[in-house]
């Protein structure tokens, strides 16, 4: 037995009395793959007009925050890049923090969202989507060469991931004195595609049908380096130390709302945050109540819209 | 200080006279890349002369134990496929022995080897190099096919790694209840190219310059699956135990020589065998020496043909 409890009128009227900003994830909780979930747009236009500040916190590194901002414009929400935190942005804003030397270079495994926000904070970032055909003969005999001022590789979920660029990124970590070895995130499978579309999805098939996600491509790069990542996104608390800078507010008046419970929830527990698991992602009540389960959000509740429902009843 | 001496005239006779089969790794001890080292044939000429038996084990899954055979051959060496155990032979053999049904497929991720190892040992085995060019479409509305009837995943090192085949595998075992997850080898780098033909090869250069190797793969399935594999190559025992079987030795009359401490001189000392360390491969002197080390062979020499210098002077 947990502490976690079902999300009643009661509770809700108490968290929405005792925080000032909710977090929320986006992949399972405001969308699935290209379509918004139900009630969505009502129940944020409900917390704004409650004056609740509300962020967008997401581990899915292939967009920029502009293109994530594209995506809810798209969607018939009006979201500014501001409210968005995307992992992308997160290696970006790390190398910003600690001062990483301008002239140095990086090199991506990932996608555009990445190199986009890269460059806007102003490095000199490559590799990504450029790199998807470019193959290595290993018969052949070259020399593979590697740009020696590369001081990053950030690593996230690639679509396009080849042998070239797990060579290319393993190069530099290994033989580049000092150079970074970033992680946009560590989830195992992802739910960013329109497959998990899929009749029936809070069932446990949605997991497993879902893509493989950054932390595979991660894998295999701690494989071949032989080193541990610094991981940016979720549950990692760099991203957290971030928002509580940039928008000074204190971690306890603040709700984490996601599908997911190794990275959403306990992304939000590890910062002190209250928290809200929603069970229109990946994550199923039979999981959450597993004795295996060691993650306990606050509250629970099926989509994020039941907060509506539960006020209006 | 470690008990690890170098190999000496009066030692290595000590050790002719002890041991009745010699394994040798191949990549940086009989070969580097596809050129042979000095020496190593007259060696293995008076190895045989003097009534050893030799056997060739190797972790590189890429070719089958008739295309080493075929290399051997090439490069001027008489060598019969039975003399030869290759990862990928050990997976086939892995299969075998845990009488795996042969009307369930095995999808494989690596190279042509494992797929020739798999079919000779009459299993239905799919992939490889004809998976080279497959892509996943994330943004396309599909639902991703697996073949539900794939019990065991084999991986190894993959030249064409690429996003399909690890979401294929990943799917295999994560859905197809009972699916073995087998990994010819966790080799972190290897040196199987002719890249690493490199000014001074015994350097630390040439660890860094060699290409990732089969851990990068393997790694990046046990992030996406979140299951640890069945390793079935060097240092694993079950090469080990296939071999003392098939040639009825003990291993305290074997000495397996190689050129990494973590793999080839593990695997002897996991076995109880004499070791003997080269340094003509991916070991330098100073990195056997250095105190984080705590694999320390009987013996080690620059290169096989020491012997011959050796018991000559």
């Amino acid at each position: 037995m947990n502490s976690c409890q079902v999300l009643s009128r009661e509770n809700l009227t108490h968290l929405l009395d005792s925080v000032d900003t909710f977090l929320f994830d986006c992949d399972g909780v405001i969308w699935k793959g290209d379509n918004l979930i139900d009630g969505v747009s009502e129940t944020l236009d409900f917390l704004r007009s409650k004056g609740k500040k509300l962020v967008f916190v997401t581990n899915n590194s292939l967009k920029s925050r502009a293109q994530y901002a594209l995506k809810f414009h798209f969607l018939g929400i009006s979201v500014s890049p501001d409210e968005i935190f995307s992992s992308s942005f997160a290696a970006a804003m790390y190398l910003k923090l600690y001062n990483f030397p301008p002239q140095n270079k990086v090199y991506v495994i990932g996608g555009d969202g990445i190199l986009e926000e890269l460059r806007l904070a102003g490095f000199n970032a490559f590799g990504g989507p450029a790199d998807a055909n470019k193959t290595v003969d290993l018969k052949q005999n070259i020399f593979f060469e590697h740009d020696k001022s590369v001081g990053a590789v950030v690593v996230g979920i690639d679509p396009n991931i080849n042998y070239y660029k797990l060579q290319y990124g393993t190069l530099c970590i290994r033989e580049n004195p000092g150079c970074l070895f970033i992680a946009t995130n560590r989830d195992a499978v992802g739910h960013m595609t329109a497959w998990q579309e899929w009749p029936g999805s809070i069932s446990d098939s949605i997991i497993s049908h879902s893509g493989i996600s950054a932390g595979c491509m991660v894998a295999a790069m701690c494989g071949s380096t032989q080193k541990e990542p610094i991981v940016v996104g979720k549950p990692s608390t760099f991203m957290m130390d971030f928002l509580l800078q940039k928008f000074n507010v204190s971690c306890s008046k603040m709700c984490m709302v996601g599908d997911r419970l190794d990275t959403d929830i306990l992304f939000g527990q590890n910062a002190g945050c209250k928290t809200l698991l929603v069970l229109s992602g990946c994550t199923t009540q039979s999981a959450l109540q597993d004795p295996s389960n060691n993650i306990h959000p606050d509250f629970y509740t099926s989509k994020i819209s039941d907060m509506l429902d539960l006020l209006e009843a």
